[in-house]
């Protein structure tokens, strides 16, 4: 089969890869329909040392149930299903109190396992990883769909974490795909204000559609100041991380107000650390982490397939399986904000 | 009248300062009756540069109130009355919303007023401030409850902050007077098993009086990896760190198991960052900060007075206003846990 390999910075191709095969009686094989590339892929796309053997890539996918092991009973040959960015076991006391990403015999795509950027997959534990979908391979409502296998989980997992609710006002740091559906997340969970803090003009103005009512430009102190300025002088109650930079968790801390909260999504890149001092007067708490997709997505599903919550629009390219390098390309240049992947 | 002044690090003395003297109409003065010296004030007391003109010191005191200003409502003349370590005005949307430590109105004792370290106090927004008690100014109960000004409401803040509650198991980083206050808070939260991190024998024994099970003598790697045997190989929900160094604080993050979270009540004292990156793939939860005393002191207080509550025994020294520089010391020295002044 094929799939994309990465080899080392800015070096995805599309290779001939071995068939994706069981080798548990807990596995399913998954031909992929729908895969995606996620900021998070980029990362090590920018900074990935020179890797031989290659890297099998994506994490974000839906497919049709090809093939499943003698002890997998949620799923079966023919089913449309989606699988979030880790797999999980289900039923590990993590996977019971709903932190999946925390499973004690799950773990991430790739690696030894394949990817989601290839066209078949298998998938470990495939009763607790894999979320069945009432859905036909072919219908239009699969992008918005195939957004809760990460970015819209994550987006919702940053407003959960920052407690947005009724009445809060919520800062949302970062106008890529991750920050776009913090945005539609915290609208949906009730946010009084959202303010969203870019500076692409497509991308705010997503923002604005998903609900976020005013848009900063600036960074770093000019930033804090201005959200400062638009809540009465106090700060956010919540503010959404979802850049990964020390620099963003800083400003999110200090945009946050006296007893407010920031839930911080963005995969920490830089090591660089965060003094408490910042915040430890201001009752600031900092919540968040990897989301807990598998949680997540079976709850958020009913509405998006009623379409009150689409995050499809984060798609703004499509692209086969030999466009994937290219979409990498895109995607880092920023001339597409998120690539969606037709096999 | 007659105050503790500090110097500079190591130099603590007792002068005659100005009398405690009302300058607005919502200002009391409250003669002291109860003080105390907080770990806290030791930071200071380790590093002060010389200061010529002297700082006044102590933010935790009782007293009997003496006058009041033509607005003060709440208290009167003749009224017991307990100071939190902050003044705050009680009607700010802040306090409000019980986060009295970010009064707009606010502030610390000390500076430009004068400290809970000598025999009188003017106390500002007394009626937002003071917290007036049902007691005589003999009552055996009051170095108990002199406690909720400061170090009983902080170990308690400590625990919420990290969600302390039945089936819990806490790890306490700190086996100071904060520390042992922080156990106590934990099981009437509670907590189905508390772990105290501690050196001091004396110390560690009050911990298990307080309902403390197993005691951690280790520091850094060793400490985390014996809370994760201790803790079934994930560490622990709650980790309340009550100590304010880098060093403590990352072992704390470190001993969270996935989901769980760090309260932190230690005032940050080195700038050590923290390094998100430890904590973000396991999704604990950063919270605390300066403690609402105001707020956890009358909803506390009815336990305190019926004894189901008392964290008097962290007070192993009682001295007069002359003693407060050997108590001082006392403290610095680890000669004494936590030093009673009875002006």
């Amino acid at each position: 089969m094929r799939a994309a390999v990465m080899f080392g910075a800015g070096d995805v191709r599309v290779k001939e890869v071995p068939d994706a095969r069981m080798t548990q009686q807990t596995d399913a094989v998954v031909r992929v329909t729908h895969a995606a590339i996620c900021g998070s892929d980029l990362w090590r796309y920018r900074k990935l040392a020179p890797t031989p053997d290659g890297l099998r890539v994506g994490h974000e996918f839906i497919g049709v149930v090809e093939e499943t092991g003698a002890h997998v009973t949620s799923v079966r040959r023919g089913d449309l299903v989606l699988a979030p960015f880790k797999w999980s076991d289900g039923t590990c006391e993590f996977c019971r109190a709903g932190l999946h990403c925390a499973c004690l015999n799950g773990g991430f795509w790739g690696g030894e396992l394949d990817g989601g950027q290839g066209e078949a997959v298998r998938v470990p534990q495939a009763d607790g990883t894999l979320v069945p979908l009432p859905l036909e391979p072919d219908d239009p409502r699969l992008p918005a769909v195939l957004a809760l296998s990460d970015v819209l989980c994550t987006g919702h997992h940053a407003a959960r974490a920052a407690r947005v609710g009724p009445g809060t006002t919520v800062a949302v740091v970062g106008d890529g795909a991750v920050g776009l559906c913090a945005v539609l997340a915290a609208a949906r969970l009730g946010a009084e204000r959202i303010i969203i803090l870019g500076r692409h003009a497509r991308r705010t103005e997503l923002a604005r559609r998903y609900g976020a009512v005013d848009v900063v430009q600036e960074r770093g102190a000019e930033a804090v100041e201005r959200i400062r300025e638009l809540t009465g002088g106090h700060g956010a109650h919540a503010v959404l991380e979802c850049v990964g930079t020390g620099a963003a968790l800083r400003d999110a801390l200090d945009m946050a107000r006296p007893g407010g909260a920031v839930g911080y999504v963005g995969v920490p890149q830089d090591g660089e650390g965060v003094d408490v001092r910042r915040f430890y007067r201001r009752n600031v708490t900092l919540a968040g982490g990897v989301t807990p997709a598998r949680a997540y997505a079976p709850e958020l599903l009913p509405e998006v397939l009623s379409g009150r919550l689409d995050a499809s629009a984060v798609f703004d390219r499509t692209v086969g399986i030999d466009g994937i390098p290219d979409g990498y390309k895109a995607m880092a240049e920023r001339e597409a904000l998120k690539v969606l992947i037709r096999p």
